[in-house]
């Protein structure tokens, strides 16, 4: 069985920033964690988390791209719909395809039904009209009509992957918000999360203190005095 | 005349996909007859399909780009709104231009009132707030307030022309819904929209069942088995 | 201190069509004014206008992109943010960073305490859904999750700058809406406005005829006998 | 006929610089007339001028798209190739294409036998390597091993056309030098080019000076004092 | 063992041109066989062809990318240049990198001594200076200093990968030229390489025929006409 | 007076190669030092180091962007010019420009005379028939006629700037040869450039290993034992 999400970073990834979660990942020497300029299809939707199971394309061969070849049990992309664990993100490597929709409405409906947790594609979706109503979260690059075999081909499941230019390995956390997508090597998820949860409630606290009239400077980033503050804050609060 | 929608055709394209019509336009070879990453301005609107009247520009050459020379009464631009058909979908090749708006509201509101079917461009529309209230389809690339002159110029119409890639001829049947716009060649799309929309039918069927659990595999590409399972349930609904 | 905008072109300001702006500038051999293909965070303030206060970044060097540095009371971002005269618009140069956010809920909450008329960037913003609930214009392109410093590096502040390919200098006024940002040079402002507000009124006038019926030619461009009826309708209407 | 290039200007055009008829356009307030990027494929005939013959390609259609369909005499390629007139630079509008050779070797081999001047694409050749060792100049961008139907689809010629971003109409004066092809319009070419000689004249004086170390201040651009000393050394040149 | 080419093949693949190969994979419904603005490192050793091994990366993650973890000799990019056969061309799936070089000299070196047949990158290689005095077929898109783990990380071989936007799958049959490298199918290879091997023969008697004042119509696409005459002057050239 | 380049460092830097110093740039925590895809303009002269002297540009505005306005003996491109230090290296960021020649022949043979060191663009530039022909080090990225003032705007020197992506600060120690240009904090020059110097002699030996039938498995990266092999022929050559 691959990696899990216990139950204490589940909490921690159902209310986390992944502005926050980037800063803490900056802290641990890596920059390249985000996936930004994508965008869940429904606006409705835009939490996700899980841990990885990717999936690949490289661009199409004319011989080798055809629908029917798709009703192959053994296909990457039909595979992975099935196989991947209730809670999975699949995240999808398509090497830069823009005019193919990676996934419709049919699919989505079955990982939605299978349990998956969400779909993460730096390509573009199809059926988003039917995307937009259903609740699971998928976060994509834009629109396309044609389906995936007219421009790309499923090859393999399960290895390191690109996505957006972020490297993604099978097993990594994933996780989504309204600012894109940031991806948690798994052996850091639970400190990295942890912190950015404690960044995510002191900068809460900041933000009321600007509101209310505060400088930026000592306050953001925030001073001894301001920290004692919070901490003061905080004990008030229970 | 030009190519028409005779009265069934219309009735399918008021109902089918552009997804289905890809993959029916894959199956006759062709690839390449779908616009990607472009979308309604009025998210309202966001069906369209008619006859393609295609207008094309360069870019600009500072002494020709002038807003004066617009009121030229054969400007390809205006004789285009002016003259196209009603029914027509103006089809508009920029050449890449990114920094002008292709139209403005004026001549939006004018080929709304000439009946015309809608706009695609692979550029920019300017007065967006505007154009989101109006009732008539335009689908563009972004918004920019400069107007088209700024950086294009408008050289004929009825020519062959490339929009978003895609190669468009005057008399083609145009579509468009949230997944983009496609082109199909006139003497093939009473084939393959007829073929679409069954295949939207049969599609909806699959999800039925798949939201109600089945797998994938057997189901999407259906069997032998489960397009039988289909026909009765196409013939019990009467 | 800077230059400033007075009460009446403020009014006009508060009314006039980026549009419209965008031609005046032409007819003055400017067609370079425009920031295109960036939108307003929050839809529903797409509407700034004030005086341009510069901030610049260059690409990231590792040691000195920490989030430590941005403490220190002089650290550019911080010292804009802090310095930048009420109804100042804070136009960013990100020199084509694209995955990194340039501003945050607090930072922007900032702005908005100390008056300041709005925020333009041509990178990412972050914190987005926090944006998105503020009453405060911010015009970027795009989401990125990370903070500044994980690609940008602040380096000075009220400098002519490049913003989405348009050159910026401190003093400029900046008007957007809907269509995106213009950039005017501040000796012109006043004539470019008012002229331009003309303009939209002449549209408003052309667009109801349009409506009714008239065809563009003759109508727009207007022809004198258009402008008449202009002339007769304004003053029928005081 | 079209128009021609006569003795005088041609004479001129020979020994011109592109770099001085750009400077000598924008004077003239044109900014857009110059190609970049683009190089002769054979380094050896850096030097190219005649009227230009515009030919427009468009993407592809798979089912027009076939060497056959190039046997047809009216195909706008080949009859581009076999009726454009001796001293014409044939100019091509690839529309983006970067995959497939827009000429081969025996395309250009018959435009040398019949007296063309040259040819200049904003897409790839094929054939590179035979095109490199023939006296004739060829501007364009890479090279493709593809023939023009793998992607392309020639639609017309003779009507204006965007190559490399820039305006071109049939008749335009082409100019190739080794810092890419200026693009002249007829009735300016006269006294564009004329001005720029004497302006490459002027700076072969300045360069002289600066060689033997003068400042540019006062050198470059050049004050009333070094334009005296221009003439009379121009003078005393005979 | 995996594919190879038999003495036939290898001696066509020695004369024929990427051009006609193309040419005959497209008859053969294939467009997308083409890496294209890739050029040979060493312009003396412009030929290359061998069996494809292939090698893939992702973007680097800043932990795993470490000149270090180069030294374990399972590593992806050693074992590869270890393990190849004599007579492969390694081919090389970069995801885009362009900042980093995919191999220096000392690799290229070994590869060589290993009897490899060449390389093939869709991004740019380091040590180039070196690289040009070396006999040794390299083709690349450009130069940079950076090792690959600067911004690369290998993840692993002989899988399908991507190359310039090419599906390459390992024992696929690799053709470099001065027009680029072609990438073709080996259960198709023995059957193209020889009409293309022909249709050289037959342009290399159209191109002389052009030379010697020749129309292209009737020539080239040949008539029949010209086919017979083609087929006298192989028979007179025994 | 600025930071300088000693007699020890200036040796080092006339033989190491910037593939060395790049890797031991990542070791000290620097990804981001080297400028990839440009290239000297004479292939004579690839190589250049010197401390760097910045200019910075922005697009042009009409009104600003004249050739007049270059006579002003403090526009910020004439004045770096006349005044940066001999040795020093002119590093230019164009904010994206390839349609202007950044500098030509005049300007070029200027810093010749002026005893500068070089000049590194990330922009086109102009008269590069002649500059192949001056023995003096340009890196740049292309070619394009027109002079600078056609689309950028000088504003400011000696200031932060980004060149080609990288960060470059006035002071900084650069370097270039065939693989590209690398970027130096100078405190680090003296450190990182002896150890890439060693760097490039290990590698040497490394390579004459290889080329004599080592696997890399062992030599490259070295071993213990490799390592003593080398210490060992080192101190046989003396």
């Amino acid at each position: 069985m691959g990696p899990t999400i216990d139950a204490v970073l589940a909490d921690d990834l159902a209310k986390v920033s992944t502005a926050s979660v980037t800063a803490q990942l900056i802290k641990r020497g890596m920059r390249t964690r985000a996936i930004s300029n994508i965008a869940p299809v429904n606006p409705d939707t835009p939490r996700l988390f899980g841990v990885a199971h990717t999936l690949r394309y490289i661009p199409m061969r004319e011989d080798l791209a055809t629908g029917a070849r798709m009703a192959a049990p053994d296909h990457p992309q039909r595979r992975t719909i099935e196989t991947a664990a209730p809670g999975s993100v699949i995240v999808v490597d398509t090497h830069g395809a823009d005019v193919s929709g990676t996934f419709g409405d049919i699919l989505i409906a079955r990982m939605r039904v299978r349990g998956l947790a969400g779909v993460v594609s730096d390509g573009p979706m199809r059926d988003v009209a039917e995307l937009r109503r259903m609740a699971f979260p998928v976060f994509a690059r834009g629109n396309a009509a044609p389906p995936s075999y007219a421009s790309m081909l499923a090859v393999d499941a399960q290895v390191p992957v690109s996505c957006g230019g972020v490297a993604v390995f099978p097993g990594d956390v994933v996780l989504g918000d309204a600012d894109g997508v940031v991806v948690i090597p798994p052996e850091l998820a639970t400190d990295v999360v942890r912190d950015a949860l404690e960044q995510d409630r002191l900068e809460a606290f900041i933000r009321r203190r600007v509101e209310a009239g505060a400088s930026i400077i000592g306050t953001y980033p925030p001073t001894d005095e301001t920290r004692a503050a919070y901490q003061s804050w905080l004990k008030s609060q229970g």
